[in-house]
Formats: structure tokens, sequence, C-alpha cells
């Protein structure tokens, strides 16, 4: 498996572009992407839980229930939620990408993101979409990435080859993350694309296998988003024998799949709104994953933790006091905690008391901007990531500011 | 019933103190509460969730097994919890109450708050005992209801009176909150006394029916601590009848007790760490009290609504998402947002769609130090009220800073 550049345009038959046709206000910040393909695509999709649910996700899910799709239209700025029209608006955006190119409407993933409950203005779009869909190319992957972000600060692109049956095969993905996103969903805003051959049943199948150990995994802020989305369109250009079955053509692929959604959720949790750090929750010798999965998002959620971890302070007790209020069973006095980063590793819990540590080497490994939590159950063999930030001053005044 | 003054001395028989004896640094703050009876009470207790419990509720629980209780001792600035000798220390300070007073150490209420895991330095509480049990009173109430307190601001204290059988009798409480604060939970730091005549059996029952709607209502972070406890007393000096079963003797206790207990959960909610105003949820005409009642909560606890309401921004995106992630069941297109405070009130989304508004108005409202979002299910009857406040910097700074 090899790092490659390319994002979403990485696959064989894949073009990519994002542009300013005027949904935001600010000319610097893009907020219309599409991504197409030469030919009719296999394609998977998994969307939020919350009930409230944005219209461009009943059109999505309308779209791909005959598990053929071919383009991803997706605006920022608005996320076309809670509006009486917001349907027939999904609809226009998909009639539109008809219209601009040769994909039926009916062939198209449509995705929003932005505020809720402003109605979606269709001149900017309707402006926009000659010059979107003149601009499609091979390297239109970063644009798309940047269409995509609402108070996101880096992009978040990425892409990997592998070899099936003596062919090159690759995956890429876009995301964008940064605010309403917690692993009570299926995710949140996530494009990748494929040229491996595989029918949409094992498309989905992979998919739903691997996001709920990536993707699912990441929680910034407890709030579930109404218009999550992550769809997966397969071009099947790279020659494979067709993938139908659980083999090891599968296997293969959802190994890179992880390797993408891992990147990306790393990425997303990151570049949370306000983060100054990634932090990550590894648990393990858990009773069984459910409870490895549990406990590892209570930290990785805990605002006590979170605000802690922003002050580089080594306050166990709310680590501690996070795994507590989960529904799982486990010895308490057997748990150890240690934390860890690229400076280095200190235990300072065992058997769910505090040990003697240095706090300075404490403070030194908690102030890098990649940490560790590693919990270790001593109950049972089973393991769980789960990846998060820091809560930070900025995350309050994002998130105050941004409507108004 | 009438707002009375005397706090948890107010009913007959009790007195109270507090000092600064040492465990915190700054000597102006008081770190050990005590509350004394002059005779053996009724007694129940209700105790957090978490399974990585305090050391001094094991020993309280124990304690109060014979539904017999006549003191309670409580220190800030240490939570006594996951050290390995805090079940030890916790005992050691029933003894201490024991020592200096006629008091069986049995019949003592402990509870500490503050940092976990360190283990408790007993010298201090030691030394300060006498003091402290010099200086009890019948005006002590304030001094113990600062004694309690860490992160918070104001201390809570509140007393009512009220007649049954023609005799006065009073219900009085002291509490602390501020942080680690969630409604999963028994509650936080409460202690209330009453002189009403009542069975330990009456007594268990009223604390438990009441606090579901009061206490547990309230959120502030989403971390249940390890150490909530919420105890009450009963002298049974008020002279009425016995209360020994659900007669109108019991209603009107429950009553004055779900007076006390509103106050002291809405004080709580105003007071959350960082917080510059109070925020309520109602939810109105829902399916059911299960169904209102979780509506309530997820609104309270968004942190994203939290830092909508600081900024006074009336983003009703938010409170409709906070809605839709919810386990109940409700249509969306039935839901209407109304924002409500001292200066006025405004429709700010009906059927689930936004309706035109006036964006000052709105702010106005916000701006106030309470502000009430009216969440109307249009689906069935029940109603119910959660507490919270609004998620500031200062949230971030205070518990960033708080163990360092």
């Amino acid at each position: 498996m090899k790092k490659i550049s390319g994002g979403v345009c990485a696959a064989k038959g894949f073009k990519a572009n994002g542009v300013h046709c005027g949904i935001r206000k600010n000319k610097d910040k893009l907020d219309l992407a599409l991504i197409t393909c030469d030919t009719p695509c296999a394609a998977a999709g998994v969307y939020t839980k919350n009930k409230v649910k944005g219209a461009p996700l009943t059109v999505t899910k309308t779209n791909i229930s005959d598990g053929i799709a071919q383009a991803v239209i997706c605006n920022s700025g608005n996320a076309n939620t809670c509006n009486a029209d917001g349907i027939e608006k999904a609809q226009m955006m998909c009639d539109l990408v008809q219209k601009h190119t040769s994909i039926k409407a009916s062939d198209v993933i449509v995705a929003s993101t932005g505020v809720i409950g402003e109605v979606l203005n269709m001149q900017p779009i309707s402006d926009g979409m000659q010059g979107l869909v003149n601009g499609l190319s091979t390297d239109g992957s970063p644009n798309a990435a940047k269409a995509i972000m609402t108070t996101d600060r880096v992009m978040k692109e990425i892409a990997y080859s592998f070899e099936l049956d003596g062919k090159e095969c690759h995956i890429g993905g876009i995301a964008k993350g940064s605010g309403m996103i917690n692993p009570n969903m299926a995710t949140l805003l996530c494009f990748v694309t494929t040229d491996v051959n595989i029918s949409s049943e094992m498309l989905d199948l992979a998919l739903g296998k691997v996001v709920k150990d990536t993707l699912n995994m990441v929680c910034i802020d407890g709030d579930t988003s109404t218009n999550d989305m992550l769809t997966i369109l397969s071009s099947s250009l790279a020659g494979n024998e067709k993938i139908t079955d659980k083999g090891k053509g599968f296997n293969e692929f959802c190994k890179c799949l992880k390797k993408i959604l891992t990147y990306l959720a790393k990425e997303i949790a990151k570049d949370g709104e306000g983060a100054t750090k990634l932090l990550e929750c590894k648990v393990v010798k858990a009773k069984n994953i459910k409870s490895a999965k549990s406990i590892a998002q209570s930290v990785i959620s805990s605002s006590l933790v979170k605000a802690a971890m922003f002050a580089s302070d080594a306050n166990w007790g709310r680590i501690l006091c996070a795994i507590g209020y989960t529904d799982e069973k486990f010895d308490v006095s057997k748990i150890d905690v240690d934390l860890k980063s690229r400076v280095g590793m200190i235990r300072v819990c065992e058997n769910g008391a505090g040990v003697p540590f240095d706090e300075s080497v404490a403070t030194k490994i908690l102030s890098e901007d990649e940490v560790s939590i590693i919990v270790t159950c001593n109950c049972g063999g089973a393991k769980a990531t789960a990846w998060g930030c820091d809560l930070t001053y900025e995350y309050v005044r994002i998130n105050a500011d941004y409507r108004t």
C-alpha cells in the first residue's frame, strides 16, 4: 500500500473541481464542489442518525438506492436543512448537474453543509455551474476539498494505491469536519472514490464495516449533525477481478479503505473547532469491543478531559471519571492509565489509583500536538481507538460567532 | 409555603458551621463543613451513577443504610477518590466527628469534593475539627454552604416553611455545583435538612421522586462526577403527625422539597462553570415524559446551542439539531421553537422550519441573564424542564487551570 497524490481524482475515471459561486460572502472561500466519473459507478453511502435530516440526504438516499451514482455535488455555507423547500432545492442541484454534464440527475449524490434553517439561494449555484463543470480536471481534488470546508482550517485529502490481481488500484477521499461532530452518527462529510472493480453490495458492506472503527470514532463536540454523509463511488476501471464476496480481494480493499478513513478521521479530529492538538484514546485489554469503544469515546468526549489536555495538565482523575460514567462493566481497581506522545510515555494511574509521577515530564509529553491517552482495562483482550481534540477558548469563539 | 432564612439550620434541631482548615491553600476559602442535629434523624440519600465512586460515598451508604444519621461532614479541595486509602480516610472523618461531638461515627454522612486522585491529607481536618465543632450554631448555614464550594462563584442556600397538621414545618438546603455536572446522575453535592416528622422510608421515596425533576434535570458539561451526593436529614421535631404513607402530608412535603431542589437546581445551573446566563429548556406537548425530558436535556447539553446562547445568537437550527439526535420519536415537521426571557418572547421555528423573525428582538431577548427555550412538540400532553448554562471562554479557562 502506497500513499499517493491526487485525492478523489487518484482513482481512474474521476475528475473534480471546486469554485466560489457566491453562497458564502467571503470571495476567497470556495463553496461549490463537484466530483464526476467518466462511467456510472457502484455507489454506497452512510448517513447521519440525527432524526432531523438535511434535505440533500433524502435526495441522495433515493438516487443511490439502485447502487449506482456518477457524481457528487456539494455546497458549503448553507445546510439546506429545516427548510420547507429543501428537497426541491436539493433536487434542483442534481438537475443542474444533468443540465451541464451528460450525467443523469438520478445518479447524483447531493450534499450541503453550513447554517441550518436558512433558505438556500439557488441563483449562485445555477450561475456557477458552467464554470464548475468547465474546470473539472484530474487535478481538481484540492479545490473540491476546499469547497466543502466550513470552519475547517485545513483541507483534508488523501489517496493510496495498492495491488489486486496484479493490477494497480486506487482509493482517494476528501472530507470536512470541524464542528457538530460526534460518534453517534454515520459520519461528517466525506467523499471517497476508487477504481477497484467491486459490486455495490460489497462496497456497501466495506463502508459499513470500516466506518465503525474510523470516522465513527471521532468526537469533537458531541453534536451529531443533521447533514453528515459519507459516500463512495467506484469506477471499476482498475481491471482487477470483480469483488463479489468476502474473499482476499475484499479484505485488501477494506484494509486500504481503513487507511484512508483513519487518516481522514485523525485529520478531522486534529482540525476540530478551536483545537490545538489531536487527542487519541487507545483502550486495550478491555472485556469486549463494545466496552473498549464506549470507554474510548467517553474519555475523548469529556469536556473536562479536553480542557485539561488544552492546558497540558495530567489530570488523570478526569479520565477515570469519564471511564466511570460509561455503561460498561469493568473493575476500576484494575485500570491503568498512561499518557504518551512522540517525546515519551508516562504512567499516571495504576490499579485505579494514582502513582507518583514527574509532573514536568507529563507536561512535556502533553505539550505535543498529538497526544495519546492509553487506558489498560486488564479484563480481556479487546481494544479500540477514538480520536478527538482539546477544548479551547477558540471553540467557544468560533461557535459563538458562527452565524451572526 | 414561605421562603425563609436559615438554610440548613432553618429546621428545628440543626446547627452548622464551616471553617478553613487548610486542605485548600487559599486561606480565604472555607474547606470543611459540618451540619449536626440535636437528635438522631431519619435519613435518605441518592448518589452518583458513575462507576468510579468517591470513597466517602461508600462510607456514607453504609452509615445511612439503617435510615438514621445525625451529622454531615464535608470537605472541599480534595475528592478523596481513586486513592488506595480513601475509605480509611473517609472513615477517619466520621471518627473525628464522634470524637468531638456526642454523635456516633456510624451516624455520620461524609462527603468530599475537589481534585480526584490526590491523597487526602488528614492533618488539617484533624487540626480543624475542634474549631469547627466549637463554632456550630443555628446561624452557621452560610459558612457550611461556603465550605463545600469548589469553583462555584456564589453559595447556594435556601429554606422554606409550610404547615402540616397546624404545625410549622421547615425544609432547608445547601448545594454546590459548577463543573462535572450532568443529568445522568443522582446529583452533585446537596444537603437538605427538615424537621418534618417522617419515616426514613417515606423520606427516601420523596427524595427519589423529587430529584428526578429537579437536580437530575441540570446539565453543565456532560461530565457525571464521581462524588455526587444528595442527602436529607429529618429531626422530626416539627410536631406534625408522622408521615408514613403517600397521603396529603407526604404530598405537601414533596411539594416543598421540590421548591427547595428546583431553586438549588437553577442556582447550580446559573453558576455553571464560566456561565454568563441561566438556560432553561421547556418541552411541552411531548409524546410522554421520557421523551420530553430527553429532548429538554439534549437541547440544554448541546455545546453548539450553549455557545450560540453565549453570543445571544438565535441559531435555532442548532436547537432542532440537538432535538434530532435524541433517541425519541417525534414528527420534526410539527415542532415549534420559541425563545423567551423577561423582556419578551419570539417564535423562531414553526412546523420544523424557520419563520421570519426580527433578529434584533431575538438578540435582545437572548441578552438577558435568564433565557428559556420553549420546544412545542405538538404530539402529546407531556412536559419537562431542564436547566443549564451557556458555554463560554471562562469554562475553558477554569477547567484548563483547575489542578495546576
